[in-house]
């Protein structure tokens, strides 16, 4: 493709683009596709000869379009917020059609200094001190493993460049609560604790990790000789959005030096308000934090942005330094292929930076003080209505519901809950997205699509009450 | 911002990006900024309101571009190609302006389906049988990452759900050998094997693994009690492109039960002709491999293609079930966060459906092709002219350089060397790679951006020689 059809394709594919932006909300939100209707409506051979690239995005219609469950609707309520904001869009377009990589700081030094400007800006946005480093990881679940590795490292002062963690005398053990992410425990296996090293620490009424009862897990581990070497905290849990109490827990990591990790994914982008910044009280007590900029905030996925207070162990045990990528700025530069796993890097900062210059912080903050009075409306309605109820509380933009109709309990109750949840999905009126809490089935309401407006929210409202009170 | 100005502004931006790919060539390869000065020509707060967008499109010319090194430059001659094709590039744009997320098949079918097709295209494409199931992950560190955990899962019948790696009594031992990617070093320590459990296995005159002295030494450490894991192979090393022999190194693989990772991350995309397919002879009996589309084939960075035998193996070790992500549709479909670390995946499978269809194999061929000639053409330039000389055998399209004056050795022929290599990245007329092999520092040229004409090549050995000889 040369660069005037390049020119000539893109067009077409922006104005593609911008149409679907500007009627995504006509689209039923979940795909009603079955599973295999797409893959068998495509040849199960590659093609020998070019084929015209007018038909290729043809087939964004014809095959891509049916399989979609639109993440960018108003009416999308399901698992997080998930924002791509058109100038992130942009953002990430010039990254890719720049096509440029940064092995090292020389391979092109704006992706590492627009990164570290554009981090430094978020620290300042989300009330971080000066003490912390960022650089982009994909992922919450990659920037956890990251956490959990360096953690471990830390306690075995290096064990990697010895014999391993196998080489360990005594368990080193990690602490989550039952509300922690699944990632979090799947980052613990990987990294090679194993499971029976995992301890989880209860919570309370508000699904809240409890400190005391932390500590007294850490002082019955280390009795028996077990070596206590991590706590994950969240900022925003997964099923309800709960609290754990960060000063607390970080007071109990620092009394018996272990790691602290900050799993912010969801709530992070919120710390942006001022007013919402006890949720992380006691927060620079941390060792490490992640906040997922490609949620609620808006850059288009993947922006995982991971904050450390000490850069240098960091680097110490992600580093690797063959020939072939050393230059003559080593030294003065920094080289965050040494800040995580990958060893190439796209030019993820350009999505963020566009999007905040775009949007400007006030912007930000006065769409998320909307959607979080709109989830505060919705709760409000379903509190109000016979047999409905709000399952936890709604500090931020998820709501957390369950219809019990009368005499209704146990299995039948959550055939009932699992049944109209479905039900609205299958509508493609509105998506939810249906979760266990306490062992029983209910329904999470997460309110924050950027083009999700007061109306929306009593719309899936009216559709949640008619499949569920059918 | 509106659909409506997402759409004038994606003109604009495609327009800038088709102008660049038209004027690349024009620009020096590698970036002249000082270290620090692109963040310092930055606020350093972020803005408080929003700013004029057509003010955020400019910097991509005032802020970005003095700080890039070239990628997509026919005088880019560093690390590895990295091509970035302009169809690849819509792909991506289409993912990323849809802003639709992977976390279930259901959370946007076409996302898992389509990637499924095309992973199946490419493993006809590269000659694998039918036995391999596919999925995208982003880099090649990653991969093997995966790769090794994977296999250290297998080797404990998976410890991770007892008391981890740390349980384990006999230590796992992992060979590599010395020209194996510092990302398989870097993999097998944040997998908690440790440094003292990782072996290297020497290397021929050719820099290939010598799959005798691998049986040798495992058969040394099961004698001293330890357990053999995994070996790592590579179809096309970096610093030279030596060729491992997979048959050799299978069978020994086999005979004690390890796992064998073959790293094709660059050689894999030379599997699409078959005249190079000697090159992994024997892959079959490898238990996974790695090929980085984003590489020589041509899909935007990142798109590294990771192949397995035994997909269950891989789910069971990656798998996580939590109820917000239980859909009436699984057990009917793949979910593939199951199929790596991260848990959200972007759709990814776009770039390499289109770059795949828009060029037609024959295409894709015919360009490979174009480049090992020309490689071949340089190396038989170096080769006939005084004091110059390839090092290793030129089986794909990287030459491995050195300028010998008379008289010249030792650390002075290393300072000279690097001082010339650098001389020719300063001048920004092309770019090449220093590396060291068997400890003395050479010149990598490796061909194969897709801009890149037997005219480049010619150029690049004319600035080579100018530097050199001077």
């Amino acid at each position: 493709m040369t660069p005037e059809e390049f020119r000539a394709y893109g067009h077409q594919l922006i104005d593609w683009l911008a149409d679907y932006r500007a009627t995504v909300a006509d689209r039923p939100v979940m795909a009603k596709t079955e599973p295999g209707e797409i893959g068998a409506s495509l040849p199960s051979a590659p093609p020998i000869d070019p084929e015209p690239f007018g038909d290729v995005l043809k087939d964004l219609d014809r095959v891509v379009m049916p399989g979609l469950s639109h993440w960018q609707h108003p009416r999308f309520f399901g698992y997080f917020p998930a924002n791509s904001l058109e100038a992130g869009v942009l953002g990430d377009i010039a990254s890719t059609g720049l096509g440029v990589l940064g092995l090292a700081w020389q391979s092109s030094p704006a992706i590492t200094e627009v990164e570290d400007v554009v981090l430094g800006w978020m620290r300042q946005m989300v009330g971080l001190s000066e003490a912390w480093s960022g650089v982009i990881q994909d992922t919450a679940s990659t920037s956890t493993l990251v956490a959990l590795i360096t953690a471990r490292e830390r306690a075995t002062n290096y064990g990697l460049s010895r014999g391993g963690l196998q080489a360990e005398q005594q368990p080193l053990v990690v602490y989550v609560s039952a509300q922690s992410h699944s990632s979090v425990d799947k980052a613990a296996l990987l990294a090679g604790f194993g499971r029976e090293n995992v301890r989880l620490v209860p919570c309370d009424e508000k699904y809240a990790m409890r400190p005391e009862l932390l500590d007294a897990m850490i002082q019955e581990d280390v009795a028996k000789g077990w070596v206590p070497c991590a706590v994950v905290a969240t900022t925003g849990t997964t099923a309800t959005t709960a609290i754990d109490p960060v000063a607390a827990i970080a007071e109990v990591a620092r009394r018996h030096a272990i790691w602290l990790h900050v799993d912010a994914a969801m709530a992070g982008s919120a710390m942006i308000l001022p007013e919402c910044r006890w949720m992380w009280a006691g927060i620079e007590g941390a060792d490490s934090l992640v906040i997922n900029a490609h949620k609620w905030l808006g850059a288009p996925f993947d922006c995982s942005l991971y904050y450390v207070r000490d850069p240098e162990h960091l680097v110490r045990v992600m580093s690797t330094n063959p020939s072939f990528l050393q230059t003559s700025a080593d030294g003065r530069v920094k080289n965050l292929r040494d800040w995580g796993i990958p060893l190439g890097r796209r030019f993820r900062a350009l999505k963020l930076w566009f999007v905040i210059r775009e949007q400007g912080v006030s912007g930000l903050q006065a769409r998320l003080r909307r959607d979080m009075a709109n989830a505060k409306m919705l709760a409000g309605m379903v509190e109000a209505t016979e047999g409905w109820h709000v399952l936890a509380p709604v500090v931020l933009q998820t709501v957390c519901v369950r219809y019990e109709a009368k005499g209704m309990s146990g299995a039948e109750l959550d055939a009932h809950t699992k049944g109209w949840a479905e039900a609205v999905n299958r509508s493609g009126e509105a998506y939810v997205t249906p979760a266990t809490i306490d062992g029983r089935w209910m329904v999470r309401v997460s309110v924050g699509s950027v083009t999700t407006e007061a109306e929306d929210v009593r719309a899936v409202w009216a559709v949640m009450r008619r499949f569920a009170e059918a």
